[in-house]
């Protein structure tokens, strides 16, 4: 089957001037890992690099929606333009993923300034490495200034989201034991900013104790190191929310003048660029071994006439 | 730390001969990922490629070690060189991994041509797909006629098994639902011999049932294709070996036959030919990040005066 031809500079064009179908067809593009999306790329980079990027991940039932929804007003009532980017690592639907938790998003769903996406990142060119960065990025350059990155926090994924965010906000709830599963889970050394929602519940405050206790006894209370900061909050009321934009502000801050924010989004550059490297390489590898190349070195190697070094020497060699 | 100087060639020579230290030498150098390990493959190289290694996997409480004891029996009164490397993927120890399984092993202790060897799979470069293949070249250039490759039964390990082995044996026990977990589990798929082992125990009749039923609504059945047949037997007895071995015997006849024992070295090779040279690459790309490149091109991402795909094609032409 060959794949629709795609206008790339005209899509670009009008996901600039906010079209959310081009936008949504873009990152389409994106999870489809279609062939035009080298050429996207090339396009959307001169624009890029703008885009603050919020990272919000914590275990279901969180209230995780309800927190990101709310974030969003306290952006929109800044005047910013915010994408919203939920991604589901174990759902194999993209698109449609996470729907049903979209549902609460529609406060914002007339918003133009705000765009909401949910995505599977099960692709076939792998997990949340691939197919994110590549979707931020396009949201960066359709003038984002805020975006919001949701994970269901399933483990390897949250991890994976602080690595893309510029801040990384732990949604925790009261109960749950949820100080001692944050350590087990290396949560804390992921969250910039700590929330406990649900403040209203018994608990909150043992929670939020727990939680600043264990912050104590990690490495970040070096002088000159960010002290994630632990704040409660009822979402669902709204309250606490301007205490969570807050943390944020100072979190942006307190990047910028330590040259943080630099640093974090040329780690998350170069993650991006050697991922997709070793796609390519790996690419080529497959064309080799379909070709004549691997599978000759294998019967030298099978024959004994080679060693898997000696031949993989020579894979390398062919390969560039 | 400078790594210990190894004399290769007098080092597989003592192997050669029969050394058992020398063995558990060169076994010892794949687990450490030894700098001299390119040398060690290329002097096992001209001696490899004459072994047939018999994949054993189950779950825990089957009877595996038993199982294995009595193969190498069998395989013993054959006059046979007999490896067994168990290898259990969730250890993070080496060298005296299962060791309490091993004590079972005690009959071929002082049995000069019976190696046994428990290897943790989990290095620093990888897992089973990396190590094994190495292990068990040792354990062939060595000079052993059969090398029996037993791992716990946890998923994914399994079906790696059965990409390294020339005849893949899956040992189930009575009762524990086996036929749907096996399915469940894609055993189905990688065995080439099922063994109901504990048959004396009540339902050994019905999980033969189950798992020829099984079988026979895949693919498997079709003319000229491998049908995989389920013997019983009662390990810790001897009762059934017999007919374990003559199963192996067919196996082994029939890939011979059809050229599937070749075919499966050759994919075998071709998967560890391509396992190194993608290792390779990937440590060049840290030198690569280490130095210069990759950071320098990260800036111009994050800059947009450039984007990733590009900034990818200078690191692949950069390696070779």
């Amino acid at each position: 089957m060959a794949p629709r031809t795609v206008d790339v500079p005209a899509l670009v064009e009008s996901a600039r001037a906010g079209s959310p179908r081009a936008v949504a067809r873009l990152i389409s593009l994106v999870e489809d890992a279609h062939p035009a999306l080298r050429e996207v790329m090339a396009a959307l980079a001169p624009h890029s690099g703008n885009a603050y990027v919020v990272g919000i991940t914590g275990s279901p039932g969180v209230g995780k929606s309800t927190s990101t929804n709310a974030v969003v007003r306290a952006f929109r009532d800044r005047a910013k333009r915010v994408g919203v980017l939920a991604v589901d690592p174990s759902s194999p639907f993209s698109g449609g993923a996470l729907l049903g938790d979209r549902v609460r998003m529609q406060d914002h769903a007339l918003d133009p300034d705000v765009y909401i996406r949910s995505m599977a990142s099960r692709g076939h060119l792998g997990g949340l490495s691939w197919t994110t960065p590549q979707a931020l990025r396009v949201l960066d350059a359709a003038g984002c200034d805020v975006i919001l990155l949701e994970t269901v926090g399933v483990g390897q994924s949250e991890v994976e989201v602080a690595g893309l965010a510029d801040t990384t906000v732990v949604l925790l709830a009261p109960g749950m034991g949820d100080g001692i599963q944050a350590a087990k889970a290396g949560i804390l050394e992921i969250g910039d900013v700590f929330v406990v929602n649900k403040a209203d519940r018994d608990g909150a405050d043992a929670t939020v104790r727990d939680i600043r206790h264990m912050i104590s006894l990690g490495d970040r209370t070096e002088p000159g190191l960010w002290r994630p900061p632990v704040v409660k909050s009822v979402a669902v009321q709204g309250d606490g929310i301007d205490e969570v934009m807050e943390a944020l502000d100072k979190h942006t801050a307190w990047m910028e003048r330590t040259g943080t924010l630099r640093e974090r989004r040329l780690r998350r550059a170069s993650d991006e660029i050697e991922a997709i490297a070793l796609a390519q390489l790996r690419e080529r590898m497959g064309d080799l071994r379909h070709g004549s190349g691997v599978e000759e070195l294998a019967a030298e190697v099978v024959d004994g006439r080679t060693d898997p070094y000696a031949a993989a020497d020579r894979i390398v060699s062919a390969l560039a």
